[in-house]
């Protein structure tokens, strides 16, 4: 339990308006200053008192009509060290200047408000440290999946509860890159190509292609889910730009989609729980709740051993509805300094190590070209028989140059999969392995 | 704003326990006793201080093998008047004599947990009074679809936002009878009795399937929602007992299926904005994401201004899952017990009128078998015409004595449809209406 400090707050603010101030005024900070100001009313009856906007710090001060002009600033610094301003709106991204001004907000007692991802996945404790020192409130619904209600519910709603699996969609763009794939079998490269015209893929698309932007909210979610420290240097993390036309057919075969996912799970060691965080693109069964979410959607699955499991589904990116996310922190930011108190802190206590991604147990899906004659059967059966992997299924097609074998493995460590699929490249009698993808547990 | 009164909390509380008392060791309160012993630690970790159950309140102290003895008693009354007690939780259900004991706690200053969805519905207001008085909490997420976070996100995680609608399957009996219906073309009466006899409907299901279950969350959901008071008696309310095999297939030849909806929206008057709160079966396209929600599982869209449209997901019932919601509402009292604060108080401060269901704006679906001869569809056109109501789609289907006419109406007021399908019954070219139900606007 951390002492509460003096800070404004509680019953002895009578009245006064709560100031406020927002860092960055690109796509969603110019939102978030539109909704202040139109929904002043509402939000005024809601807290009990008015929220009035301090100013808006920017990189250069013209090209922001939306924004009244005496409220711009180039001077964030100065901004969050204003004392008239009681919660810090951080919507720059990225690690500096993000870093250290809401460090400076946090520890002259502001409260924060962020949707900054990659700074909480790389530097959270930080935060979350200088928060508690000051007796104030830091939060980040808008980190993860927009508007869709996650970290609140995991932190507050789920409190009582011991939640074993996080599992979702949330990164719209590479969804939707695997929607449109799946959709038409075109390849990778065109569907970027189309993603990236249609702006649903940014000119340089690496960090959501590559899976840093899921990793980052991966982190996010297992940390606060598994009340453990996790930053996005534990996360194993696979791209989508490897996923083939070819793996989408193979998917379809098996009854399957491709869905670009971010896992988080508690599993059993020998040492105790652990949890695996983890983000890939895996093949799931089509009468999966997550299998028919398309497009730039994002929806989150959660298991939790009371609730049982539950969904959350919306729109999990673009400047309005994480704008609807900011400002709903906002209110509670605010509520906390009307009424004293605060919102959860951070929760580390269970301190559950991450496991490695070689340990984790998953299933693979492998197709290969393979030589059609005798014995071919028994030699692949035998690569995956050196590391222990059992097979649950194996279909063989065509015949002469276009005999394929199709494999599901039962689960095993992802590491002996691994190997079992470097053997099956060394085989003589492998022409080549057409696609390798992990494939989900029966739900 | 309401001044807090003193009481057990803020930094004072230096590690004293939280006192937990529970009314009721039913379905769910016996798993509430379980969850807060079997997770003991986690809780403790969670909230700073331990939680310790000072009684569970039982109408007769025999048959509660999962509590131990010295924790029974059968004098609610007492306990809830413990000083010792900070935080109740009332999991009896029914009016009395939960609003009495819950009022008691309430006045001496102790938070509550509810999930008793009636007694909210029919005197919630009285109940926020008293919390609001004592400076104390009321929290009851367990009231609307059991574990599925609902009442936080709309209160709290768009407290920013202004929503549009809240639609969803809130009873788990409801919706299993009609997806059996859908799924096997049987009649109401047979699905209802194996509904009961596989436990999914009660012996006297009437608050399921007339609705009144369904009724209260409405009003629940509109008030927290649209910031109203609405009550149970002001929401329309249709149940089940009327949806014939007929109607499920009237509903698939326009692709859509019969669910149990729960529907709160705010529509506009000439008097300014209202809201409609109502409960009735109704037609959906098999592409809504509420369609595929079948058997006793529940889901909740909600749709605000901002952030787009969401939905929420999950069992809807149990005393597990219900177990789950109560219990993160008492770790989210017991927090503001230890950091001072509180949660979020009743807001009504937007005041809206609940429009009657005549006014509210609704699609029919309408199948008529109808004499076949000329001007018959003249007739019927005639009809719609005088009530202003028009037509959508007509499909005329068989001839002679088969003839059918199948009509879809775009919106109207729901008293001028009511009204058109009355002079339907009265045309003699019109041997019967053989179903009537009312149909989703496009999505």
């Amino acid at each position: 339990m951390t002492e509460r400090t003096e800070r404004p707050g509680g019953d002895g603010r009578s009245g006064k308006p709560i100031g406020v101030a927002v860092l960055g005024s690109g796509v969603v900070g110019s939102q978030v200053v539109r909704l202040l100001t139109e929904h002043a009313d509402d939000l005024t009856a809601r807290i009990g008192v008015p929220l009035e906007l301090r100013g808006v710090a920017v990189r250069r001060a013209h090209k922001h009509p939306e924004v009244p002009e005496h409220l711009l600033t180039t001077d964030a610094e100065m901004l969050v060290a204003r004392p008239d301003v009681d919660v810090v709106v951080e919507v720059i991204g990225g690690i500096e200047p993000a870093r250290g001004l809401l460090l400076a907000a946090l520890q002259r007692g502001a409260s924060v408000v962020t949707a900054n991802k990659a700074l909480l996945a790389v530097d959270g404790p930080a935060l979350f440290g200088a928060a508690d020192a000051a007796g104030v409130d830091l939060y980040f619904e808008a980190a993860v999946a927009a508007a869709i209600p996650l970290i609140r519910p995991i932190r507050e709603s789920l409190a009582g509860d011991r939640i074993s699996r996080i599992m979702g969609i949330v990164n719209g763009t590479t969804n939707y890159i695997l929607s449109a794939m799946t959709a038409t079998g075109e390849s990778y490269e065109h569907a970027l190509a189309e993603a990236t015209r249609l702006g649903y893929a940014e000119a340089d698309p690496t960090a959501d292609v590559d899976g840093f932007d899921a990793a980052a909210k991966a982190a996010i979610l297992a940390s606060v889910g598994f009340h453990s420290r996790v930053s996005a240097s534990d996360v194993y993390r696979e791209g989508i730009a490897d996923v083939s036309a070819a793996d989408v057919v193979a998917a379809a075969e098996i009854g399957c989609v491709i869905k670009p996912l971010a896992i988080c799970e508690r599993v059993d060691t020998p040492g105790g729980s652990a949890v695996s965080v983890r983000t890939h693109p895996m093949m799931l069964p089509r009468s999966h709740p997550l299998a028919g979410v398309d497009g730039a959607f994002n929806a989150v699955y959660v298991e939790a051993e009371a609730a049982g499991r539950l969904m959350f589904y919306g729109p999990g990116a673009g400047g309005v509805p994480t704008a609807s996310a900011v400002l709903g922190d906002v209110v509670a930011a605010a509520r906390n300094l009307v009424a004293g108190g605060h919102g959860p802190r951070e929760s580390a206590y269970a301190g559950l190590a991450v496991q490695p991604m070689g340990l984790v147990p998953t299933r693979y899906h492998i197709s290969l070209d393979v030589l059609d004659r005798p014995g071919v059967l028994a030699a692949v059966a035998g690569a995956f028989a050196d590391d222990e992997v059992s097979i649950s299924t194996v279909r063989q097609e065509g015949s002469g140059d276009d005999a394929t074998l199709v494999l599901v493995t039962h689960v095993a460590p992802d590491a002996s999969l691994a190997r079992t699929v470097s053997r099956l490249e060394a085989l003589p009698a492998v022409r080549k392995v057409t696609s390798v993808m992990r494939v989900a547990e029966e739900y």
